[in-house]
């Protein structure tokens, strides 16, 4: 707070850090020159905590402009009727987009080569893996969502010799992408491509978006790989096409349900991988802070701030 | 061998293809403008047996000028004192340099992010994997070998935020890379480094360049990624390395003895992911083609050959 007195700034941003101050966010918010005050005196607010949304105040000072949510879907925020439409929100979206898409590339290699029955070979199956190993050179990879992850992930699946076509809202092209189709005009998308990646916020309109009808169109040989949320795939009709050999595989990072119960049918499938919301592995505590910085600073230089909230479309 | 003389072309390549002239080859060979003719008439020979040395002729026709062989690495052929001087000898070495790099990749990311561990789970345990899981961001990955492999590699790892440090034999920087250095002056690289991939032929410099004091100099959190050739690592000592959780793993796609047998420690070891020598998956063949394809083309016209074979390097 003296830190933000001692350079006399005309209007440091009051900034109010809960349910927990950490030491980390308090110095990141000093280097950001702004002040840690309370909720009663602040413009804005900090929420530090990922999964506490019981604590949250269920009525905010008219002071407070804007709110810093701390993670990336704000699915659970919506619902929670927290997100009012009386100040601007903020999420961490994007922040862990890097860390994601590489679990994603993680997990549609490590399907497309097969990694999972060389883990649970115990003698040298050459003979039989070598014709069925597959590479990323020369696919084409769908992913569905044109945020962060997919914009990380693009230059990674390109400099493996793979071309991405992605479906977003807009339609909007994405930086890299062979092609971007509005998810309205989604037409012959899933046959056409060899894997898909969901990377899409979870909101009613991309809920159970691939099920039964989108599988049964996949190719035999493609994997599906989900490091978005669990619900936008319809896990009945996915365990049904694994079982049937319908497509090659699926790579889950995300379940539905979440956590997924140890006696579930997924755990141990031969072509599922799952693993348990580890995408951004190190990175949520780290991204979060980055992006309060940043927006922060955004706010005390009068820019647009990153990651606003819609609360019409849930994220 | 009518297609050539019916373009009437001065001096078209006279190729003999052996010990099979399979059909894709030969259309292949006519397609490039050379004719495909008996050992005995031969100025160039392309042998296309991967495995079959022991029928390789062992006196060439003097008017033998140029032999291509189908393999990227060509060891056993040296070891077995069929390359001499008397020609121009050329392998495959870069042909698989694509899917190699991918393979190399794909061990690397399912090490980091602790894909055998969700592989076994049978339970949602991300408390336990969530703050092991590492990602390749912001980490320096180590290369030993600056050829095909590296220079697929390298933009991929880029792509990830990782940055590449190479060691070669020249020194001659790498194209990406951070640095490159010489393996004579290769002083702190196995500490300064946090994973390392080996990438390198397998030649008297190279053998068991890995030992115990290497992977002692490793990071206790560091991979070693192993696509090139079994004996570059010291099988014993990596044993020792992993048994003690001197470095965090190993992912090998090639092994000393290989094929590893079947009661080999390194099966079911926690910190070993092994592979059967698949990290070309379906591109050796189809390179083989590309390469002789290529190298006709640019015999005829005159042009440097690609993957010559120097005798004292024995790559």
């Amino acid at each position: 707070m003296e830190k933000g007195a001692e350079r006399a700034r005309p209007k440091p941003l009051r900034l109010a850090v809960a349910p927990e101050a950490d030491e980390a966010v308090v110095e990141l918010v000093h280097q950001a020159d702004a002040v840690v005050v309370d909720l009663a005196d602040a413009q804005a607010l900090a929420w530090t905590a990922w999964t506490d949304l019981a604590s949250f105040p269920r009525s905010l000072p008219a002071s407070v402009a804007w709110v810093q949510l701390p993670s990336a879907g704000i699915e659970r925020w919506v619902e929670a009727g927290i997100i009012d439409r009386a100040r601007v929100w903020t999420s961490a979206a994007g922040v862990c987009a890097v860390p994601v898409a590489e679990h994603a590339l993680t997990l549609l290699l490590t399907g497309v080569r097969l990694l999972p029955e060389s883990l649970r070979a115990a003698e040298w199956a050459r003979t039989d893996l070598l014709p069925r190993a597959g590479t990323l050179g020369g696919t084409v990879v769908g992913i569905v969502g044109g945020g962060g992850i997919a914009r990380a992930l693009i230059p990674a699946l390109t400099a493996l010799g793979a071309e991405a076509r992605v479906v977003n809202r807009s339609g909007r092209p994405v930086p890299g992408a062979a092609e971007t189709r509005p998810i309205a005009g989604i037409g012959d998308f899933w046959e056409a491509v060899d894997h898909v990646v969901l990377a899409a916020p979870d909101t009613p309109d991309t809920r159970h978006l691939v099920g039964a009808a989108e599988l049964d169109a996949m190719k035999p040989t493609a994997w599906l790989i989900n490091v978005a949320r669990g619900p936008i795939v319809d896990t009945e009709a996915l365990l049904g096409a694994l079982d049937s050999a319908g497509i090659a595989g699926a790579g889950l990072d995300v379940t539905d349900p979440e956590p997924l119960p140890a006696a579930h049918p997924l755990w141990g499938h031969p072509r599922a991988i799952v693993t348990p919301h580890i995408a951004d592995a190190a990175m949520t505590r780290r991204g979060f802070r980055q992006r309060l910085a940043d927006n922060v600073r955004r706010w005390t230089a009068g820019e647009e701030l990153i990651g606003v909230v819609d609360p019409a479309r849930g994220y």
